[in-house]
C-alpha cells in the first residue's frame, strides 16, 4: 500500500543497500505483528517504556541499522533508520525514542572520536542506551542562537547550567545530547559562534526534569529539564568547541527526516484503520467508502503521504551520500506533517462521533501528528527557510 | 471585536428587540467577568455541573430569553438564545447544556399544549430543570429514519425501549427529549411516518446511562443511554403521534444554530487569547503577531467567524419570523464549525509547543470545535443537503 | 436559489424598504430575461457599450435607486444599488460601469454641494452619464498615500497632471472621479493630508487613455489614463480640499461592497450553468452531479457565496444607517471574491475540457472574478486591515 | 533552484544514466537561452510551429533521448524525456508536441514491429515527424471504454471512421496515434475487449480537423478531428488487435508523467518570474517579497512543486525499469497540476493588476497549467483510481 519499499529499492543505489532494505521491510513487518498498536497503547496507559519492543529490536539488530559497517553496524545510513521508523509508525507505534536516539547519534558518528563512538553510540546499537535531545529553551523558541544554557570550562571538563523545554522522553533516556553556549553571544560577533554540542548522562544529580501537561497518547512524555552544575568530562563535547553548528545540523536534518516519517507512518496507519471502517459502515445501505465525499479526501491524503514519503527517503539517501539536504529535509518534514494531519483528520471525520471516543483509537492519533507542524521546527520557519534559501527572497523576520 | 451586537441591532427589526439585544449583551459581559473560563475549567476538572453559573443565570432571567412574553418569558426568540450562548462561548464557556435545553424546549413552545409548556418549559425558565436530547443511534448514524428506539402505547401512555448514543450532558439534565418510532418503518411507507417526539424524566428507573470516553474539556460528558421499559404518561408525547418530523425539526434547526454560535464563540475566544500571546512573544525581537505568516491566518479566521456568525443570527431571526431556515441553518453550522476549527488551529500553531500543553488551555479548545464538524450533523450530510435542496442536484447517497 | 431577496427583507428595517427590495427583485428578473448573458457577450465581442441595456435601465428608474428621495431618487441606499448589481451579475452581466457610477456618486451625495449633485449625480439617474474612477497609480499600487497625480490651483479652479492605471471603462464614461494630491506629501506631516477628490469630464482634451492588454470578457476595458494640464473649475472639487480621506472612503467602501456582489453574482451564475450541465452529463451512465466529488465542491461554493452575500447586504445596510463599515466591507469583498473564484473554478473543473472552450462560456467567467482578489484592494491588504484594525495586531508592512 | 538534476543523479541507478542526465541538463540550459519564452510567445502570436527550436533540438540529438541505444537512440528512457521537457517548460516553453510525440512513440517502441519502429519512431528521432494523440470523444469523456471511433478491416488494412475532440497540436503533427474500437462494445463482454491502437498520417484526405476556441497562449491549438473512411495499411495497427489496453497504457502512463513535468516546469518558471518581481516591487518601501503574506505562499508552492517533481522522476525511472506505475504516475500528474496552479496563482496574485495584463506574461501561464487538472485525466478520476486501486475502497461511480 505504500511506496516505501519500492522507493528504497529505486533509491538504494547498490544491490547491498537494496537487499538491506528488503531485510528491514520483512523484519519490521514481522516484528509489528507481535508488538502492535495494542502493545503501544498498553505502554501509554501504564506510562512505561516499551521495554519488550526495545529488547526485541536489539536482538534483531535493528538498532545497528544506520551505523556504518566499519563501526560495527549493519550500514544502511539514515535511509535505513528512516525505514525502520516507517515500519514502526505505519503499524501505529510512533516511537519518538527511536527517532531521538538515531538522530542524536548521527553527529557523534560523523564528528566524534573513536572513544566517543565507543562510549555513546555502541550502547545504542544493543538498545542498552537511548539518547534524548535537549535544544529548545522557553525564551529562545525557534531562535536557537538565543539559547542561554551555558557550558563553562571546569576541571578539565565542562560545567553545564541552564534549562530546556519540550525535551521528549527525557525520563526514558540514559544519555542526553545538549546544545549549549560555550561563549556568550556578543553583539557584533557571528551568532553562530559559541554553540557547542554535549552528551551527558541523564542520571547526573544536577539534571532535574518536570513533565509537561502534554497528552500525546504515547509512552513518551515531554519534559522541562534543568541543569544545575552538571559537571562532565572533556569527552562530553562532540566536535569542536564553539563551532558546533555543523555538528548540530547533522542531528537536526536527520531529526526532520525521522520526524517526517514518524508522521507519515501514523498517517498511513490512520488511513488503513479508516479504510476498514468505511468499507463496513453503511447507514444508508451502501458502505460510506463508496461515496466520493469520503473516498476523495482519503485518496488525496494518500497522494500527499506518498509524495512526502518519497521526499523523505530521497533526502535520507542524499544525506547518506554527503549532500546538503537542508532544503529537502525541511520540505519533507513540512509535507509529512501536513499530509499526516490531513489523513488523521479524515480518519476522525469519517468515524463520526466515534472519531472522538478514545476507545476507538482515532482521536488518539491526532496530537502526535499535529505536533509536528510546530516541532521540531514550525511550519512558518520552514517556509521562511525555503523562501530565503531556496527562492532567494529577502529575510522576512 | 465581533459583529454580534451590531448584527442583532441591524437584524432585530423592532426597537424592543434591539433593546433586549443590548440588555443581553451587557448582562452577558458582566456575568462572564465573574463566571469566566477559569470557572468553566474548574467545573471540568471536578467533573461537576456549573451550578453557580446556572443559578446566577436564572436570577438574571437569562433562561427566559427566548420564551415568548405571552408564556411568561422575556421574548427575543431563538435569536435571543443564540446571543446568550454567544456571550457564554465567546468568554470560553461553551455550555452545551444551555444549548440543549434551549433547542429542546423550542418545539414544545411551538407544538406543545399549555400543560406541556407549564410542565416542561417553565422549569427551564428558572434554571431549575435542564433538557438533554436523545436522537442518534449506533446503527442509524445520520440516518434518523432508521432509528430503532420504539414507543408503544401502554396504559394510556407510552413505553419506551431502545438505546441512544452521543447524548450530551445526560447526567446533568432532569428532562430528556427522545426521538422514537411509534410505528415501525415499513417498506413502501414514507420513511418519515412513525417518528414521534417525547419528553421523559431522566431519573426514571428504566433510564440508564454510560459515559463515553470522549474528552471535550467540558463539564458536560457524552453518554450512551438505554431505555428499558420507560413508562410515561400521555403528556410525554409532544405534537402529533407518528407525524413528529415537523416537531423534531423545530428542535434540529435551532440545534444547528446554537451549535454554530457555540463554535464561533470558542473561535473568537481562541483568537483573543492568541492575540495576547503573539503581541508579546518575540523570539527574534519583533512580536510574532507582526509577521504576516501569523497575522493573516488569524485575520482569515476572523473573517470566516464573522461571516458564519452573521449567517447564524440571520437564520435565527428568520426562524423567529416563521421562515424555513433549513438551508441557512445548515450553512451556518457548517461555516461556524469550519471557521472555529480554523481559529483554534491557528491558536495552537502560534502558541508553538505551548499550544499542546493543557496548562496553557489552547489544545483544550480543539475537541469541542472539531466535534461540530461531525455533530449534530456531519459536514458531508450538510453538503448533501445543500446539493440536493438548494442546488437541485440528484441525491448522491 | 439565493439569499438576496430574503436578506433584503430581513435587513431592510422598514416596510417601505422591503417593498422597494421586492420591486427591484422583480424588475431585475424581468430585465435580465431580455438583456441576458448572450447580450452581454455580444457587446463584449463587438467591444461596445451596453447601450440598450443602459437605456432600458434608465427608463425603469433603476439608476435612481440609491439616490435619496429628497434628491429626486427612489431611495434604497447602497443596499438598493447592491441589489440591482446582484440582479445583473447573477444573470451573467457583471457590469462594472454600473458599479463605478454608483460608488463614485455616493461621496458626491454625501459631501457635494447641491450644485455638484445637480451637475454630477442627476445625469447618472437617467443613465445619461456614467462615472469612471481613477485612483491607482503605477508606483503607488495599494499605497494610496503615495499617489503623485497633483491638482494645483489654477484660475480659481484646478489644474490636474499625472497618470493613473487600471482605470475601468474609462472610454465609456462621461465623467471621471480622480483622486489627486493638492499638497505634496511632506515627511513629518500626516500622510493623509493633501488628498483631494475631483470629478472631471473625460472628454477634456488633456485626458488621454490607452487600453491595457487585459481580457475580462467584458464590454468594459481597463485603461491607463494620463492627465496633461487638465484645467477644471472649482466645482470639480468634492468635499474639502486636502481633507479628502473621508470623501474618498465614501466611495471606497461602497466600491468594496459593489465589487463583492458583482463577484458573488457571477459565482451564482456559474453554479447555475454548471448545475444544468452536471445533471445531464453522464459518461458512466449516472449524471455526474450525483457524485459527491462533483456535488460537494458546488455545495461548499454555494455556502460561501451566500455567507459573502449576507455580509455584503448587511454592510450595505449598515453603511446606509451611517455606520462605519470598513471592517465588514473589506471582509465582504474578500469573502465574495474567494467564494466566486471557488464557484467558477468548480464550473471549469466539472465542464472538463469544455470548461476551457470559450464557446462554452465558462472559462470566460474566470478572469473577472479572479481579478477581484487583487482589485480594488488585494487580499493581502485586506488581511492586513483586519489584522490591525479588527484584531489589534501590530502593523506588518 | 530545483531538485531535478539531483533527483536524476540519485535515481539514475547507473553512472551512464547519471552522465546522460548531466548532459541533458547542460544542453537544455544552453538551448533555452537561445530559444526562450520570448521565442515561444512569438510562435504563439504568429500561430506557427516552433520550427527553429525543433530543428535545433534535432541537431542536438535531443529527440533520440528516450529511444533505446539498440534502436539508434541515446537511451535514458522515459526519465530522459521527462528531463528534456522539464528543461523546456521550466524555461517557459511548455511544448506539448514534444510530450505528445514522446509518449505516443513509447508503446510503438515497446509493442511495435521493427518495421513500425523504423516507419513511425525513427522520423521522430530527427525531429522530422511529430505524433499527435487522438483518444477523447465527446460522449465518452473520461470513459475510454465508451469510445465509438471504429476501425474495420478493409483491403488487408483498416478503415477508420469517427470523431475525436481535444486533440492537441493535430495540425502540426505528421502522424497521429488513434485509439479505436475494432469490435463494438457488447454488453456482457469485457469493456476492455476490442480496443486497438493505430498510427495514421494526418495528411490522409479522410482526416479533417477544426480548431476549438481554447486559448492556451501556446503555439499548439486543440482540435476536433474527424475520420471519414481513413483507409490505412496493416502496419497502422500497433500491438495486438482488440487487446490494445496494454499498448494504450504504455502511452497513457508516460502521458501523465510528461504532463506532470510540463506543469511543474511552468510552475517553476512562474515562481522565478515572480521572485524577480517581488524583490523589486516595494510600494511601502520594503520589497513585498519580504512579507510572509507573499513569501509563504511561494515557498509552499515550491515545496509542492518539488514533491511532485520527485514523484514524477521516480515514476519515470520505475516505468523504465518495467514497473507498474499507474498509481504513482496518476499521483504525480495530480500533484503536479495542483502545485503548478498554486504557483501560477501566486504569480498572478503578487503581480497585482499586472498579473492580468497579457503583456506582463503572467495570466498567460494560467490556462495551460489549469487545463491539466482536467486533462489528460481529471482530478476526480485520479482520486477514484487511488481510492479503488491504492486504498482498496469500493468503486464510487
Amino acid at each position: 500500500m505504500n511506496v516505501s519499499t519500492n522507493a528504497m529499492a529505486a533509491l538504494a543505489g547498490s544491490p547491498e543497500q537494496s537487499e538491506l532494505a528488503r531485510h528491514v521491510a520483512d523484519t519490521m513487518a514481522a516484528l509489528t505483528k507481535i508488538y502492535d498498536r495494542g502493545y503501544f497503547l498498553t505502554c501509554w496507559r501504564e506510562q512505561r517504556f516499551e521495554a519488550e519492543l526495545w529488547s526485541r529490536m536489539g536482538e534483531l539488530g535493528l538498532f545497528s541499522v544506520g551505523v556504518p559497517e566499519e563501526q560495527g553496524g549493519m550500514g544502511g545510513g539514515l535511509a535505513g533508520m528512516v525505514q525502520v521508523l516507517d515500519g514502526l509508525s505505519s503499524a501505529g507505534l510512533p516511537t519518538m525514542l527511536y527517532s531521538l536516539t538515531c538522530f542524536s547519534r548521527t553527529p557523534i558518528l560523523r564528528h566524534g572520536t573513536p572513544e566517543q563512538i565507543e562510549r555513546f553510540v555502541k550502547p545504542t546499537m544493543s538498545g542498552e542506551k537511548k539518547i534524548a535531545f535537549a535544544i529548545t529553551e522557553p525564551d529562545a523558541g525557534t531562535n536557537t542562537f538565543r539559547i542561554a544554557t551555558k557550558a563553562t570550562p571546569h576541571k578539565g571538563g565542562w560545567r553545564l547550567n541552564g534549562a530546556k523545554v519540550f525535551t521528549s522522553a527525557a525520563n526514558h533516556a540514559e544519555l542526553m545530547m545538549v546544545i549549549a553556549r560555550t561563549r556568550p553571544y556578543t553583539p557584533g560577533a557571528s551568532r553562530r559562534e559559541g554553540i557547542s554540542v554535549f552528551v551527558i548522562d541523564t542520571n547526573h544529580p544536577g539534571v532535574q526534569m518536570t513533565p509537561l501537561n502534554i497528552e500525546l497518547y504515547s509512552p513518551e512524555q515531554q519534559f522541562q529539564v534543568f541543569f544545575n552544575d552538571v559537571d562532565v568530562g572533556p569527552e562530553a563535547l562532540i566536535g569542536p568547541e564553539g563551532q558546533g553548528m555543523e555538528t548540530m545540523f547533522d542531528a537536526l536534518n536527520p531529526e526532520r527526516l525521522l520526524s517526517a516519517v514518524l508522521c507519515i507512518g501514523v498517517g498511513d496507519f490512520a488511513l488503513a484503520k479508516t479504510i476498514d471502517y468505511v468499507k463496513q459502515r453503511a447507514p444508508f445501505g451502501r458502505p460510506i467508502g463508496a461515496y466520493q465525499g469520503v473516498q476523495h479526501p482519503m485518496a488525496r491524503a494518500k497522494a500527499h503521504l506518498d509524495a512526502a514519503r518519497l521526499m523523505t527517503y530521497y533526502s535520507a539517501h542524499a544525506f547518506d551520500a554527503g549532500g546538503n539536504v537542508a532544503a529537502t529535509a525541511n520540505m519533507a518534514k513540512y509535507l509529512g506533517a501536513q499530509a499526516s494531519v490531513e489523513a488523521v483528520d479524515a480518519a476522525i471525520q469519517f468515524h463520526g462521533g466515534y472519531g472522538f471516543d478514545a476507545d476507538y483509537d482515532v482521536i488518539t492519533l491526532w496530537p502526535i501528528v499535529r505536533l509536528f507542524k510546530v516541532a521540531p521546527l514550525n511550519d512558518e520557519m520552514i517556509l521562511n527557510y525555503i523562501g530565503e534559501h531556496v527562492l532567494g527572497l529577502p529575510k522576512s523576520y
